[in-house]
Parts: C-alpha cells; structure tokens; sequence
C-alpha cells in the first residue's frame, strides 16, 4: 500500500504541507477530551514522531481514544503548519483505521526503561527511542564500509563461517557437526570418527576470515570481507559477545604504511556518512547517552592521526607507571588504560601504535629489520582504545616458514597460504574491524548487547 | 604504495596517455626476442589485461624474459596508444622490478583449466579469468543488493547465526557446541545436559532470518537481512550448498501485491546494476559460459513480469503433462521442469505464481478466504524456474495461533512470534532470494561451488 512516510514528511515537508496524504504507524500515545484528541505516531522510517489530531466527527472516535501504546492504525488526513506549537506540523485526520490493537499487557508504556530490562523483551526493544536510534546507525554504518570499499574498486569476498582450519588459534572455537551426540561414530580404536560426520572432517565456526582474503587479494589486488565471526570465549563482559561481525580488508602491493592511510580513511568516512545520514540520531545519543560524543566524533573525523611505535610508546607510558593498574616495560602487551593513556592524555587523539614485539602478535606479521618487532598496527580512538588491528604480512616464503616452525604450527594446514608466497608474492597487508565495537563507538552504547539485535552471549540464545 | 590501476588506465585513457605511470600485477605471459620483450600484465583490478614493452637496455632484461607465469611485478614506464595494435595501448618500461618470483610448479598455466580441476586449488583459482569474473560480479551483486534497499530507506538486521530454535523446520541443522565431544555431559537420567553446552541449551546454525526480520519490520517497518544461513541436507548437487548467503526483506503495511512489486525492481535493479558495472566480464558470460545471457538478462530488465495463481498455472500445465516428467494435478509441488515450463514456454518471461495450497507452504503465511490457499509468490525465471519465494504473512494471532497448533508446533517456541500479532499487528510481507542462486542466474554459471569463494558441500571444507 502507499503510504507516505514520516521521513518524507520531515525531509520534503513543502512537498506534503496542505496535501491529503496517508501514513502508517504505530501509537506511541493518545491524550483525548470531549471532542478531539491527539494521537504520537511513530512509523519506523524516521526517528521523530507524528501528531496526528482527530475529531469526534469520526464514526470511530471512541475506538481511537482507547487504543493502548503499541497499536497500529493507518491515518488519512491533511498535513499543515503549527507555527505556534513545539512540533513543525501535524495531520488533521479525516480517517483512521485501527491496523491492528495492542493488548493491555503491552510491555512497552511511555516511561522509560532499563537497558537491562529491555535486553528481555528483545523481539519489542527495536520499537523504543534508543534502540530505534542503535540499529538505524548499526545499518548506515554496515552501508558506509560498503560504500567506502566498492567505490574503492575492492571486491567483497565471502569469506566462509564453517572451516576446518583455526586461523592464528585467535581464540577458542565452536564446533560444528551433524553428528548425533547421543550417539557419537567412533573408529576400531574408540576416536571419534570424523569421517562420518558432515565435512568427512572435524570443523568449526571461523574466527577470521583474513587467511582466505589473503588469496583473492592476490588476485584481484584489494578487497574485504564483513560477515560474522565467533568466539567461545567464556567472558561475560560488557565488550565480548559469542557472536560479531568483523570487517577485514587486505590489499596486495600495500604496506603498513598504506594499511594505516586504508584505515584512517575508512573511519573518517563512516563517521562522517552516519553523522550526515542520521542527525537526529546522533543527537539523541549526544544528549541521552554520551555527552561528548559528537565533539569526540567531529574531532576523530579532522584530525590527523598519530603514529608511535610501540617501543616510543612504552617510554611515554614508563613515564607514567604511577597511574596504571599494570605497570608497562617493553614487552608487554598494552591494556586498556594504557591505550586511553595514549590517546586521551598524551596525544589527544587517534593514533597507530605501531612494530609491536614479534612475542606479542601472530605468526603471519612481517618481520623488521631489527629481528625483534613485528610490522604491526593497532588504531587506538579516544573514548575506547583499540578498535582496529592490522598488519603487513610476512611475504617471504621462507622466513614465514620458519616463524611457523618456531611457534609449532603444522605446515600441512598452511600449504595453501605458503603458496601465495611461493606464486607470485606481493607485499600486502590489511586489517581488522571489529564492527560492533565500532557501532558502540559511534553511538556511545557501553555495551555490546545493546547494539546487536539478537546478542549472543555464554548462556544467552534467545530467539 | 602508489599505483595506477589498470582499470584507471582503461576508464580515464586520456588522462594517463604520453604520461610516466607505475603499475603492479601479477605476468600472465612474457615473449621475448633477443632485444625486447612482453609481458602480458593483470593487475586484479580490471578484466582485461595491459602488454609491457621491456627492452634489454634494462639491466635485468634477462631475469624479465625468465619469469614464470603467475609472477609479480612493478612497472613504472610510459603509456602509449597504439592504433595498430589489438590492445588500444601499451607501457613502454623504464624500469621493471620483480615483487615476487613463481615457482616452476605454478598450477596455472595459460591454456584452459577444466572448472572441475580449479576447484582442486581454491586458493589459486580466483586468479584465472573466469573466476575473476565471478567474483567481481559476485561482490557488485551483493552491493548493489545494498544499494537497493539503503536507498529506499530500508534498515539492514544483522540477524542470528546461532540460533536456539527452528524457523520453520526448513531442513536439517548443523549442531553447534562446545561440549567435548569425547566426554558429553550427561543428567542423572543419561539424557545430554544443555546446561553445560556454551549456551545452556541446544543450538543450531540458522536456516533463515525471517522470523527475526519480522520482529524487526514492525518496528522499523521496512527491513532486510543479508547474511549466511545453512543446510544440512546430504544432497550432492550443483544447486545445494551446505553454506550460502540469503537475502530476505520484511515489509509492514504491505501485502502480497506489494511484495511482488518490490522483488521485481530489486531483480531489475541488480540486473541493471551488473550490466552497467561489469561489462567486460559481463560479454566473457555471454561469449564463453551461456550464449543466450545478455539477452535473457535485457530480456527480463525491460519485461513486466507475469502473474498467474497457482490454479491457473496447474490448468496451463495440465494441459501439458505429456511433456512432464512428474505429472501436476492440483495440490501438487511444482518441479523445476514445470517452473521453467511456465516461465520459457508458456509466459516467456518471468512470472509470479502465487496463492499456493496452504498444505505445501509454510505455517506462517497468510490464510486466503478460500480457505484452501495461501497468500505466497514464487518468481520464477526464463533459464533456471525459481529465484525468489515470498509471502505475505499470517498477522491474525487466532489464526496463526490455530495453525501452529494444528501442525503441532510448540507455542512457547513461538510466543515472541505471537507478540507481534498481539501488540500493534500489521498486514506484512516479505521473500527469500537465494544469494548464490541469483549470482548463479546473472553469469550464468552452472555450478553453486563455482559462484562462491570457499563452497562448503557435503565431504568438503577446504581453507
């Protein structure tokens, strides 16, 4: 059916002001006197409501006072100015019709309520002011890495969820099977026989996709991939969910430094799309549930980011052990505070920390010169630290395998990412988003349950 | 580093002619004489290939003319035009270094590999002209599946891959746990304890998103997922695959006339998209895997597609049954012979079919009056029958709450599904478009493991 939208209405408003037009929405509120009353409408398409005003003229006039928050109804009528009242115009309805009623146990009423709360109602939450606001950003930020990539020239790459192989042992992993655990196919020698069961093999949802993106980079030179990726981490934290999406550009004839330009435009790009295509959002995130996140936003989308490398950062951060949970000595791994450190005290803005000790990152990371570092980058944003990680790839065929050899991995399970140096190498590097951390960066939300629709989390698979 | 594409250099002729220019790639053939030589140059970024011109007053002119195929290079030389030549224009090389060696073992060769054979060495295959192909319309198909939907303000749901229940029983699940196999938990009765398993209870990989789109379309009113979902099915054929990527909408306020408006411009709009984004590899499709393909897709961009309900095409098939395998008669499923009978044949041009017998569809769609049928569409298409299956949805809680019981499903499975017909139901309507199928549909390839870059099928999971 036609309807017009709320969002034309607001964006288009000459087009529509003193014409009969037809919406569809849901009731957010009904106030009703003797003779007239006023409906809040709100239709999904935009993050402001719609008055709507009706009149006992109605056949229906009693049925509309009654109808609870929650209900659908469809509203003929013509849309004027109100140059005297707080919203800029309003429908003086002709007809309504009640698409569908809302029962009186309706568990969403005009007061507000609890994030924690609405994390139990997770099929009605998306119908509330804040959660309208999280998964219209989630969506435009989703649209703007695409953008930013294919109008790159970068070819999106379905990277696969299931795999039997366990890239860089990122972390602990699902297993996935169709075997019947009751009743589990073992060998003459009582192992699990895993030639019965789907793949003929032992397999597991991925942990990243980087490895397979590595081939086609060498193919068709730059491209990402952003689909899910899962982790069976046992943490029940406010940053750790089972189950994320991640976007992961890799680009051939590319090195860290070009990896960190890649990076740092990428941001500058989806800040700058999700603050133009969703104001209103963002304002709401700006005065409900962030204070300073459009300047902390504005200034990230200005700013030149900083670059230390991680042994100058370790001598800026010794210099401050004082003030740190964990003390830092060359090393060790940068926590949290550390990196808020660095980018919130003593840079003030974005900053690559860059050539991390090799102990500390993982086996495909270029080598230095100086035999210690690895050609790593981390991105670290005020308000959060980390928020990408990358690197330039070892390229040489030998010097990857012997890292290889040294930390035990199998060779057999790396033959195909050691013939892409052995056919044809480049150097070439890419990077890692991790894309809800950055939706919670966008909107201010503090935690990941809050900006994934159907969160996945140790004990929690609902829907 | 800084390099210029050869897509660039195709695009913007002009700009780059007469001028010095760096490029990268990958050699696909080098010819030499005593004093110069070629090399036929594929960058990744762009279908075609760029000829070098190297001469032996380079200093490594003998280690050029030894390069294997495969072999990655830079260039840096000068553009020049060359009326007489095939190719348009050429590089004149100052200068050549060699990124990276490729082994005499290099698994391509120039002649034609058989598909059969590429799809042995996955990690290698994206690198010979029909994958590039693929591949890159792979990626402009899922963007402009994108570009769609953002543009008509469609909010994109990243919804579950694990999943704790069964959307429709649409086939068999893949278990996903954590549990160790060899040493299942079990209650004091012997049954699995769930409670142990990551999640605390049983889990599957999904087989749609659609439930999950619905709670979301009466929120956000239009709505799509893009995601991976996955079967189980042990079916060993070139259409199934165990992992594949699904489209799927969800619409409030619309109905099944308005659901079949909008399959049709997206079907339009993706055709129109490629076409105009992949013309080169677009005219590879037609001239070397399906004849027929630009025509059938300039066929189908510029028809109105037919409608026909599922009782008039069961009387137009009757009349044909000689010709059919399986015989129809009314009630019946229709086969893919009958599908492309309709479409090729009878109509010749892609049809819906819709208000199917409700005892062949799922629980979920809308009861017609005639008590016999229900509110679905199938889209089927010239060359392959079935793209798109859709429906508008059940919105009555009595009437999905009678049919779930009378199927025998579990209500309290259901009881977020039922919310959204007690609190502010509307007339709604969505679809399902196979991802693969369609890229499938737009190359013309006949193979599902050939349209996706890592396939998973039964006995195989490779990288």
């Amino acid at each position: 059916m036609k309807l017009t939208t709320v969002k034309e209405i607001y964006r288009e408003r000459d087009k529509y002001l003193d014409q009969e037009i037809t919406v569809g929405g849901w009731v957010r509120s009904v106030r009703d006197s003797k003779t007239f009353g006023f409906v809040v409408l709100h239709d999904g398409t935009y993050f402001e409501t719609l008055q709507i005003v009706y009149h006992d003229t109605m056949d229906n006039f009693a049925e509309i006072s009654k109808l609870n928050v929650g209900a659908a109804i469809i509203v003929k009528g013509t849309l004027v100015a109100t140059p005297q009242a707080k919203q800029p115009f309003e429908i003086q309805a002709a007809e309504i019709s009640v698409e569908g009623t809302s029962a009186p146990d309706y568990p969403l009423q005009k007061k507000r309520h609890s994030l924690e709360y609405l994390r139990t109602i997770i099929h009605l939450r998306s119908r509330t002011n804040t959660f309208q606001a999280v998964f219209r950003v989630r969506s435009l930020c989703a649209y703007a890495i695409h953008k930013f990539f294919q109008e790159r020239g970068f070819v999106y790459v379905h990277t696969p969820l299931i795999t039997g192989s366990d890239c860089e042992g990122a972390g602990e992993m699902f297993q996935v099977t169709t075997m019947d655990l009751n009743n589990i196919p073992t060998d003459d020698k009582g192992n699990i026989d895993y030639s019965q069961d789907f793949f003929g093999k032992e397999t597991n949802l991925t942990v990243s996709g980087q490895l397979n993106c590595e081939t086609f980079a060498q193919a068709f030179r730059n491209v990402y991939t952003f689909g899910p990726t899962f982790r069976a981490e046992n943490s029940n934290t406010t940053r750790h969910a089972a189950e994320f999406w991640m976007i992961e550009p890799e680009c051939a004839f590319a090195d860290l430094e070009d990896n960190m330009n890649l990076a740092e435009a990428m941001l500058k790009y989806v800040i700058g799309y999700v603050l133009e295509n969703a104001p209103e959002e963002m304002n709401f995130f700006n005065s409900f549930v962030d204070k300073g996140l459009l300047d902390r936003l504005n200034h990230v989308a200005n700013s030149e980011f900083g670059r230390v490398t991680y042994t100058e950062a370790i001598e800026l951060l010794e210099k401050n052990n004082d003030k740190f949970d964990y003390k830092v000595s060359w090393g060790c791994d940068l926590q949290t505070e550390h990196e808020r450190y660095l980018t919130e005290q003593i840079f003030k803005k974005p900053i690559f920390v860059t050539d991390y000790p090799k102990e500390i990152k993982a086996f495909y990371m270029k080598a230095n010169e100086d035999g210690k570092t690895v050609a790593a980058m981390d991105c670290l944003v005020p308000g959060i630290g980390e928020i990408i990680g990358g690197s330039q790839r070892e390229d040489d065929y030998g010097k990857l395998k012997a890292r290889m050899e040294e930390l035990g991995l199998k060779e057999e399970d790396y033959d195909f990412y050691l013939d892409l140096r052995k056919y044809g190498s480049t150097r070439h590097s890419g990077f890692g988003l991790g894309f809800e951390r950055c939706v919670m960066y966008l909107t201010g939300m503090g935690n990941i349950r809050d900006v994934i629709p159907f969160p996945r989390t140790v004990n929690n698979c609902d829907l």
